[in-house]
C-alpha cells in the first residue's frame, strides 16, 4: 500500500498546487513545465488529455463519405469579445444553430489559435477559428475556419476593432456582430471525432472543419499577435483508429 | 483537503478491495454491485469505461462510406481455447494478419459473447465473435462477426469439441484451427471507432463488424450457456460524436 499512498499523496501535492494558483481550474500553457505534454498530469480532471481522441489532428487518410451538407442558421448575436490569457473569445447570444445530420447545436463562442491547430495532409494555416456549439445534452460540436495570408478579413475587422488587450478585458460590441461573416462562401467540410483542445480536453466532441479557407491579412495578424502569445496551437495527436471523412 | 483525502482514502479501499479478491486485476462482472454500470468506478485502471468512444454500441445513423475490403491473411493458427471466467477464447498462433487502408493488424485471439453485443438498427443477434487484433505499435481492430440462430457452424464446431467447462480450464487443439471459417463468404463491413468491451475498457480500437451474420445451432447455443454464465455481453454505448460508417 505504500506505493499507492505515495502516489496519491503526490496527486493531492499537484491538486492543491494547480487549484493555488488559478483558482478552481489549474493552470495550464502552450509551453514549459505547465505545456501540453503535461496537461493530463497537472490536475485528475485533466486526465482525458492523454486519452486516445484527441483534437487537434492531422487531417489526412481521408475516407469518402455521403456528408450532409450542415444547415447553417445564424444570425447576428456576438454581443462581447473576451482575452482569457490563451485566446480572444467572442460570447454569442441564443438563437443561432446548426444541424448535422437532424441533430442541432447551439453556438455559444468562438475563438481564434494562431498557427492553426489541425492541419490538412501535413498543411499548417497561419490562424484558425473555432465556432464551438452545444446540444441540448451538453455535447459540444466545433466549426473550425482556417485561415490563409491575404486581404483584410472584414467579418474579423467588427471584432478586431475591440481586441481586449489585457488578461481578463472584456469589451461589449456596438451591435451585435453576425458569426456567419467568418464562413466560407462553399461550406463542404471534412468530419472527425475529437476533444477540446484545452484542458479539461473533453471527448466526445463532434469536428467539422471547413475546406476552404477565407483570408486573414498580414497587419490583422499582428494584432492578434500582439495580443495574446503565440503559438497559442495544441499540437496535433494521434489520429488512432479514427476516421477522418471528407 | 477533508472532502479530497476522504475520496482518496475511498479509492484506495475500493483498489485493495479488488485486488485482494483477484490478483492483480480488479473483480468485475456482468451484473450487481461489480456490474457494467460499475466498472468505471471499481479500479482507476477501469477509469475509461465511461469514457466518450466505449464499445459496444447501436450501429446506426450509418454514413455511407467508401470503405476498401478488409485484406484478410488468415491460416490456421488457434491452438487453445481457455475458459476466463467471462468467456471462452480461443489463443492464435502468430502468422495471420489483416489490412485495413494498408494498416497491418495481427490476430491474437478470439472469444464469444451471447447474445450478441453491438446491435445493428437496434436489434440483437444470439452471439458475436470477437477476433481481437494488434499492430506493432500496440493499437488494437476487432473484426466482429454477429450470429444468426439457424444450422450448425462447421467452425465453431472445432472448438466447442473442447470446450473449457470450469473458469481456468484450458484445452489444446488436436491440430490449429482457422479463423477464416467464422467469417462470411461476403465479408462487406460496418466500421466505427470505439473501445474494449471488458475493463479496461481502453479506447483506441477499430471496429470492423461483419454486415451479414453466419449461422450458430440451438445446440450449440446451449454448450456455450452451459458454460459460461450468461448475458456476457455488456449494454449499448452512448455513439456520442462518433460515425458508423457503412
Amino acid at each position: 500500500m505504500g506505493g499507492m499512498k505515495a502516489m496519491m499523496f503526490a496527486a493531492s501535492v499537484l491538486v492543491l498546487f494547480g487549484l493555488a494558483r488559478a483558482g478552481a481550474q489549474p493552470h495550464w500553457s502552450y509551453s514549459g513545465a505547465d505545456g501540453p505534454e503535461h496537461w493530463a498530469g497537472l490536475s485528475p480532471h485533466y486526465g482525458a488529455c492523454s486519452g486516445k481522441n484527441q483534437a487537434p489532428i492531422n487531417l489526412a487518410g481521408f475516407i469518402e463519405a455521403n456528408l450532409e451538407p450542415i444547415a447553417f442558421s445564424y444570425r447576428a448575436g456576438g454581443d462581447e469579445i473576451l482575452n482569457n490569457g490563451h485566446t480572444v473569445q467572442v460570447s454569442y447570444a441564443a438563437g443561432s444553430s446548426i444541424a448535422v445530420d437532424g441533430h442541432v447545436f447551439h453556438l455559444k463562442q468562438f475563438h481564434f489559435h494562431a498557427p492553426s491547430e489541425n492541419r490538412v495532409n501535413g498543411v499548417s494555416f497561419p490562424m484558425e477559428a473555432h465556432l464551438v456549439h452545444v446540444d441540448k445534452d451538453g455535447n459540444l460540436a466545433v466549426v473550425a475556419v482556417l485561415f490563409r495570408r491575404g486581404e483584410a478579413n472584414e467579418a474579423l475587422a467588427e471584432a478586431w476593432a475591440k481586441m481586449p488587450r489585457r488578461n481578463g478585458d472584456r469589451h461589449a460590441f456596438p451591435s451585435r456582430i453576425d458569426a456567419a461573416g467568418l464562413l466560407p462562401a462553399d461550406r463542404v467540410y471534412y468530419r472527425f471525432n475529437g476533444s477540446l483542445t484545452t484542458p479539461p480536453c473533453s471527448e466526445g466532441v463532434l469536428w467539422l472543419v471547413m475546406k476552404n479557407p477565407v483570408p486573414v491579412s498580414q497587419q490583422q495578424m499582428e494584432k492578434f499577435a500582439g495580443t495574446i502569445e503565440q503559438p497559442n496551437n495544441r499540437p496535433i495527436q494521434p489520429r488512432n483508429a479514427r476516421a477522418v471523412l471528407r
